[in-house]
């Protein structure tokens, strides 16, 4: 049914315990983007990068079947940068440099072909640009939002306005926490209900997520892998794999939401097993629903 | 069919933001006997006291159906000891004073009556003391086993010894890292598994809990509980009512461990719900059912 991806398209440079790599393509958009791609055949893809962008990161982009009418090119501008670094388990993540760069005058115009698209996610982003594709959106039936600890503490009041605005808040844990001052996830996620969203996702890495609604609630078992590559971008995967799969059944029942849910994290487990999107060049359908069918023997009591 | 269950029993000051109570009926073995007792009505307590123990402790166990002849009281001798302290968002415990007093002295015998138990836990109490039990049982059917950071520290030869004889180890995610020095808790239970036990189960409070053999992998939702009076004693109950639940069905499938798991965690969950095992003496057989079938609700996907 379509799925428009707000989010951004970034020069990565990561270093885990065992490599580091350089450059490579990454950012929240991107990664849903590719993640959706998997379930629907309509991608829409709304970033901008500089003329430093590599035309081999947007033959990738268009190889995975993602429309990318919508990804601004700036000329003589410099693609936005990041770098980080993990610990030794994966469990702290420093981040040694954020260059905006073209980010910084970025004001998203939705392409006439873009505006009537039924499933939006408005990944990691500043709050008032997602509200500002919220606005331009002519026929929303699900809006998802994701966002991040910076826009909690920086830009509090936009990002509420936000929140009041989309249909669910996926965040993690941490930003669950320091969003509402509250430990207690299941009572933080009822909180953030009381600011406006009918649904509060919240990941947990390892542990999974669940899912809060007032009337229901639903915990999703993390795929369990023992082998970390690279985390970047898992948490993105897992939202862009959740609104693919309901864009390609084009429902947002409870029952369909919970297998959207188990979808993400199995896109999200295929984005850890190498760095950046390099997993996803090569998982098919098959690998797809085969950890699905995991997922329900490791959850089945 | 019989659940033995060596463990401590002691008078616990606890205290909690709250609230602070004084020397309220504690212990591994009471907390993990009482939770038993919700499945199986032959639950066979092994533990000490000093002759200073309340004849109204003494009572509520018998009220549960906890058979005492293998609680052994010493005359002239004091009951264990423990205070304990919880931070703010109950994710800290200081330790506030051990006083082992009777404990120190303690060789447990089994009663004639006890000898022939087929269900056998081992909560948490010196490794060598748990050995000695496992070389006292005629007809273990199952053996299942907790430890704590004190025993993995100071006993890590003898408790080896004793992994090697139980069929379950069930200790938390700090315990089994510090047990491994492996963060990832999937590949941590695989090393222990290597130690001789054929499952390893590990307790995630608030995210669950997990179950790992050779073949098998099983990932358990926690009751999303919004209220927490006091969590001392939880493991010890989702322990209790695993092994209680195993005994009244007979049998050891991972079908029924299933089952089990999801018992521990809802006598686990009414724990938390008060002090002391007050909370469970009122629990009715309708009250695990209903949690039960919400777990149900909570994990179908």
């Amino acid at each position: 049914m379509g799925v428009l991806v707000l989010g951004t398209v970034t020069l990565d440079t990561v270093e885990t315990p065992e490599k580091r790599v350089q450059e490579v393509l990454g950012g929240s958009g991107m990664y849903a983007a590719v993640a959706a791609s998997f379930f629907d055949n309509s991608i829409r893809l709304v970033s901008v990068v500089g003329d430093d962008f590599p035309q081999d990161y947007t033959d990738i982009l268009s190889k995975h079947g993602v429309e990318l009418e919508g990804l601004r090119r700036v000329e003589n501008g410099k693609t936005f940068r990041w770098g980080g670094r993990y610990s030794d388990d994966f469990n702290v993540r420093d981040t040694l440099f954020t260059e905006l760069n073209v980010v910084l005058d970025f004001h998203p115009i939705l392409p006439e072909s873009y505006k009537a698209t039924p499933f939006i996610f408005l990944a990691n982003d500043p709050p008032q640009l997602q509200l500002d594709i919220i606005q331009q959106a002519t026929n929303p039936k699900l809006i998802v939002c994701d966002t991040m600890d910076f826009w909690i503490n920086e830009e509090r009041e936009a990002l509420d306005k936000t929140i009041q605005h989309v249909d669910i808040l996926i965040l993690n844990d941490s930003e669950a926490k320091l969003l509402t001052g509250e430990s207690n996830l299941i009572k933080a996620a009822r909180m953030i209900l009381q600011i406006g969203p009918e649904r509060v996702i919240i990941k947990k890495g390892e542990h999974g997520a669940i899912s809060v609604t007032d009337s229901s609630f639903f915990s999703a078992p993390a795929y369990p892998l023992t082998e970390v590559i690279d985390p970047t971008g898992a948490g993105d995967c897992f939202a862009g794999g959740f609104i693919g799969y309901l864009a390609s059944v084009g429902d947002t029942s409870e029952s369909s939401i919970r297998k959207a849910m188990i979808y993400g994290s199995v896109i999200a487990s295929f984005n850890i097993e190498d760095f950046t999107i390099n997993r996803h060049r090569t998982v098919t359908k098959d690998d797809i629903a085969s950890r699905y069918q995991e997922l329900q023997e490791i959850a089945k009591f």
